[in-house]
């Protein structure tokens, strides 16, 4: 078993340099590990031996099959107003500069950007954790495949040399309109026709902003940071302690209970907002560590992104898993929680204030335009990884090799120039081994560098891959009311509901409405500012790279002389 | 014939993506030449349909075989003295520094590469030439091939992508011995054994420098310029005239005249000197005019090392060929060269003074160690255009390609972002597609860029790997010479020569040690002198790319805003 390797990642060789093509999942014989260079030669089932890059084979034991089942979670929990906890966990990317989740100031109710409040990076706080390659989209059975998409072939893109991950963030959260009370049966109506709002339950709150409806924002956004107790980061080893309103509030979590959380949320919130699925449960054993770090990483992004949430934060159900006390406190609001009869269609029904009428047409055609949009994002997006992630094949393969090799070729040269016996050879050949270093510097950081910012680019777009997934189930409930209420006339003639039911029915559709553009109106402002704060990160790390590139290669010129 | 097109280079195609898998030299059909971004759709003789680099296919037609023999140069002669003439043809890669190619000034015998001194870089008067791809290391065969490779493959390596040409620079010179009068029935002997020296001959003189035996060098040093008449290049249409040891003085010379003044060159001097090849004389059709700059690039190379070369450019075959006026005088100057007979090992009787007796053990040993070196840097030279020639073909084919991706998936999100219909969203969309452009502006760099520093540094390669080709036969003159030395004791035993010829032998092979050992230093000079122009032009336009793209990243970094 000692010298069997387990192939990550397709490799294509190139033919005449002695490579080894080799499939991902092939198992392969090291022949010779001590082939440097970033390489190792290796022997497949057919006796065929060659080259295969060491980043792409797994040389370690195999360790079986670890389950998140057992590892538990530390949930540091925060509610912090105005203050930037980015500068925290990664001080170093954004020097401080103040965040905006699009959070409100309570009672100023704007679309824009404008305000000041605080929020993690879903991305950020592993900043420096460093996954082994990019392990993002992948050809997960996405919800668009089906409806909508034409040409595009993920599972052909994502064969490219990432490892698959069924059910990570990416897939859809595939609500069962059967999960809905009556749903199957009535639809939507559930809610259009139920005789009145229950009394003394939570309520959801919008208001009318600049943008048109937005959700109420809490004055302190809600904040927590996801941690491993296994690997040794702090407060392992302590007992759980909650002090709810202060900083830090450590909590402890099985990965049951996420899964738990989100069943919830996703029965109770998934006809009015996007609640994307966890990152996979199970990792098989190889590179457990990276996996471990990749999933903790958007465990943490997903997290952040309810934490975000106005509606989702300040539900009980979301509450009740922050201040999680005992297993026999945990039992009890569980319970409390699974009883919860404001699920599905109903959760509309905690909308206040009631939605003035809207015109119908005016419903529909947001209704379209919503979908429309997240339609096309989803395939802008899916582009941007499949794009991602052929450079990051290329960045952390042939290309820091093709530098390495430019490298050795200059010190190459240089030591058949030292063996000159010329007098005057020193200069040249010292200025000659330094440029060929350099080169070999350069190569180790273009391989490195995908993890210092196309990782965060692409992170940030499979998460997006997953919220927009999430919108063809929400928009499809939209949908069938609002074709419910196209059907009010004939209805009544059929006598099947009221001329008052009807009436009720379209104010109810436009309570909905109300619900949509307010998500929406989240989800865009949301969108900017990730997609900016993402973008920069992105460029600032990509002029550090060129510029220290540059700078190396300064100081290699200025040893050559030609006085 | 107009939707035909003949593959340039071997291409890849990457799975997925929708591309086709040409060979070089394969017809194919063009169905769509406006895909855009570099890329062209064409059907090969399968009917397989799909994309190909528009680079890596001429679709230009056929225009049948360009020969030289029809073209004609002119060559532009100066002796040039402390001026440089690189800041008159490449005046902004070198800013006007001072260049040294290790010729001395007369009376100081020095071997370092301190002295002041001019004389053009044989590949920087094209330095505004794009050549479209590099035609560099072919598959010549080679006489290192023969006698010393061993792992190395240059078929294979070759067959990458670069357009094969036979018989250029890069070719050994190919010395038969038989070309030596009397040489095929007694070797060096000729010279060894011969009466004594003929009197009122050219001479060729040697002096002892600090770094040994070293050539006399000219106080004025010739520096010539080919250019081509046909190009509409300055002096055509005009009379040639000849205005000897002033500026500027064109003379015409058919390709014929190049050639005949290399044989005369190889037969008089390819003992002591490395004579290498001239570039091909024909070229097909196809990129006719990238080729004839290629072509032209190097015939200035070479005209360039041997006006650098102080034996050959002081000989009375160099110097008619530069002060041609007519057909008739140069056909009888012709006559008189090719009656010459201190050719071939007869050269050496032209040293002076004399060289004292030396240690035939150490004169072996000299041998040898000049044999070692220019094995080992014909090896490390080819190493270098193997992994130059992949480069350059990453550069400007898959590289490019992704930056251009990377570029078209943002911007066609930032075009999503814009139908998004919600306020502010400006700001995001405008700084998304700016920084699209940039990565696409970056694409364009790249695939530019090999022609601004890589060509330089495989052109000096090139040209070295032409004049090692030469080493092999110059060496194997000197060993046979030794061998007759070695030999003595046993001529002499056997009556076949003298006692006295015992030592006029031992002193002639002195001489031709001498000669050796001159030579090696002026080519070590000049290397060192090339080695360090080249990487520092290399390093240089190395260091403006990288800074011009940390430069425009930043540009597009500053659009992005999280406040």
């Amino acid at each position: 078993m000692a010298n069997k390797a387990q192939v990550l990642y397709d490799f294509t060789a190139e033919p005449g340099n002695n490579e080894l093509t080799v499939r991902e999942g092939e198992t392969v014989t090291i022949t010779n590990q001590g082939v440097g260079g970033g390489w190792i030669e290796a022997q497949n089932s057919r006796g065929e031996v060659g080259l295969v890059p060491e980043d792409y084979i797994e040389v370690r034991e195999w360790l079986g099959v670890l389950s998140m089942e057992l590892a538990s979670f530390i949930l540091y929990i925060n509610a912090s107003n105005g203050k930037d906890p980015w500068s925290v966990w990664n001080q170093d990317t954004t020097g401080g500069s103040s965040n905006n989740w699009a959070a409100q100031p309570e009672g100023t109710i704007t679309g824009t950007i404008t305000g000041k409040s605080a929020a993690p990076d879903p991305w950020g706080t592993t900043a420096q954790s460093h996954p082994q390659a990019y392990q993002g989209p992948g050809a997960e059975d996405d919800e668009w495949d089906d409806e909508w998409d034409d040409v595009k072939s993920n599972s052909e893109s994502g064969d490219g040399g990432a490892i698959q991950r069924g059910g990570a963030t990416g897939s859809s959260m595939k609500i069962s309109l059967n999960k809905f009370p009556g749903f199957s049966k009535s639809g939507p109506e559930l809610f259009l026709l139920c005789k009145q709002p229950p009394k003394g339950k939570e309520k959801i709150t919008i208001y009318m902003g600049e943008v048109g409806p937005v959700w109420s924002y809490p004055e302190a956004q809600l904040d927590c940071v996801v941690a491993d107790p296994k690997k040794g980061t702090k407060m392992y080893g302590l007992k759980s302690y909650i002090e709810y309103h202060t900083t830090n509030r450590p909590v402890n979590h099985r990965y049951k209970h996420f899964d738990w959380l989100y069943e919830r949320l996703l029965d109770k919130f998934g006809s009015a907002i996007p609640i994307p699925s966890l990152p996979d449960k199970q990792v098989t054993g190889r590179f457990e560590e990276e996996f471990i770090k990749m999933r903790m990483e958007r465990l943490q992004g997903w997290m952040t992104r309810m934490c975000r949430h106005p509606v989702v934060s300040n539900s009980d159900v979301f509450q009740l898993f922050l201040t999680y006390k005992d297993e026999k406190d945990w039992k009890t609001g569980k319970r409390k929680a699974e009883k919860d009869e404001d699920v599905g269609v109903m959760i509309f029904s905690s909308i206040e204030p009631e939605a003035p009428d809207l015109d119908p047409i005016e419903v529909e055609q947001k209704c379209d335009q919503f979908s429309r949009f997240t339609k096309a994002m989803d395939d802008g997006v899916k582009d941007l990884l499949t794009v991602g992630q052929e450079h990051w094949k290329r960045c952390t393969g042939p290309l820091p090799k093709e530098y390495q090799r430019i490298g050795k070729a200059f010190q190459n040269l240089s030591s058949v120039f030292t063996s000159s016996g010329y007098q005057g050879e020193a200069t040249l050949t010292d200025a000659m081994t330094s440029a060929g270093k350099t080169y070999e510097e350069i190569a180790q950081m273009v391989a490195e560098q995908p993890r210092k910012d196309l990782h965060f680019l692409m992170e940030n777009n499979n998460e997006y891959k997953g919220l927009l997934g999430c919108f063809p189930d929400t928009i499809g409930v939209h949908k069938a009311a609002i074709e419910k209420v196209k059907e009010g006339d004939r209805l009544v003639a059929a006598s099947k509901i009221t001329p008052q039911d009807k009436v009720t029915m379209a104010k109810r559709v436009s309570t909905m409405s109300y619900a949509l553009q307010a998500e929406m109106n989240h989800f865009h402002s949301n969108r900017i500012y990730d997609y900016n704060r993402v973008m920069q990160l992105y460029l600032e790390e990509q002029v550090k790279f060129y510029e220290t590139i540059a700078e190396k290669l300064k100081q290699a010129h200025s040893q050559f002389t030609t006085m």
